[in-house]
């Protein structure tokens, strides 16, 4: 059982509160394993001081965004603060049956239709150590005004109240920890017995004689 | 969300033919996690060269295993070449509730088991990186002859068949692979929702006023 370990690649859904820090995270995580294919969503709101389009997210206007809907091109979409995000499906079942992992960074409710649609997918949410941590960080930020960061803040709870829907709750108290965690739980959900059977039965076929 | 992140100690079975090297994992595992409480098998099989009683297993003979049967003092037991192996239930419960993860190796039979007793439990088995590999390991070992090894393979091809109830598989091409493999594992169970929600939530309950 040398060479290729897993059947396909996972699917992973990242999820947090503005302001957990997931960005950085995910940065750290594809230092760690850049075979991971980063799926870079689809967003209607502007760039803030330092996101590349195409990179952060791929920057479309609201027609280029409804455009995509009504021509069913994307996995998930969602309206979040005023703006929409998605997700497009060409690329991610081509890396998928190439054994590559394919990660998505989005928010509760498109998480809930990628379940849906791919009851394979994990599915993770980012937590801050504490709530008054998440409220000093989104402060800390100084890029939004204090209704917008009050927004963020009730929208936290809510959010709060979907992780039963997740199956892995990853504490960002620090970077190192929390990456440690996700590459923890892709390398776990990589030794799945759904995921190494078949290439298991495969090697088996040749000693059913023994 | 400091200080404890798990409701419960988790349930860690693991199988494996024999020759596959489970043992030199375990040491290796609980080198690394001297947290974890091994659970200390019974058995009426005699003590290989090198084996201590109350270490590797705890040697009893038969008319005891047999009381321990009859007084229902048995998580599981089972009978494998000729002798009863069996897990002894008293510890186990005390340590998952105080937040301290178990650890049994136990066959297939057990491990089946324990999974419809402890549904939570996380079931992994150990395989050769080839089947060749193990008849290799087997003979080297020396401790047993040609019968007892042939005994050994079959009983192997016919534990494979048994692996769709695992919700792992490790392959142990190497003592370090298998053990960080087992130890991603573990740390991706300590973040499940179900472990750590309880805890989130005790924590979030001074801020529902926010």
């Amino acid at each position: 059982m040398t060479g290729k370990k897993k059947d396909r690649g996972t699917l992973i859904v990242l999820s947090g509160p503005s302001g957990v820090g997931k960005s950085t995270v995910i940065a750290e995580l594809l230092n760690e394993r850049p075979d991971i294919h980063f799926s870079v969503s689809y967003t209607t709101r502007g760039p803030r001081v330092g996101e590349q389009d195409g990179v952060s997210y791929n920057f479309v206007s609201r027609e280029e965004f409804e455009g995509m809907i009504q021509r069913g091109e994307l996995l998930e979409y969602a309206q979040y603060v005023g703006n929409y995000y998605g997700t497009s499906l060409k690329v991610i079942r081509e890396q998928l049956e190439q054994g590559v992992d394919v990660l998505l960074e989005i928010e509760v409710q498109g998480a809930a239709t990628v379940k849906r649609k791919c009851p394979d997918a994990v599915l993770i949410f980012v937590i801050p150590p504490t709530f008054e941590e998440l409220s000093r960080r989104l402060h800390g930020r100084a890029t939004d005004d204090e209704t917008v960061i009050q927004g963020r803040l009730e929208q936290a709870l809510r959010e709060f109240k979907e992780i039963p829907l997740y199956d892995y709750l990853v504490i960002n108290d620090s970077v190192p920890n929390a990456t440690g965690e996700v590459l923890a739980i892709l390398e776990a959900e990589g030794c799945r017995v759904k995921q190494r059977l078949p290439v298991l039965q495969n090697q088996m076929e040749g000693v059913s004689t023994l």
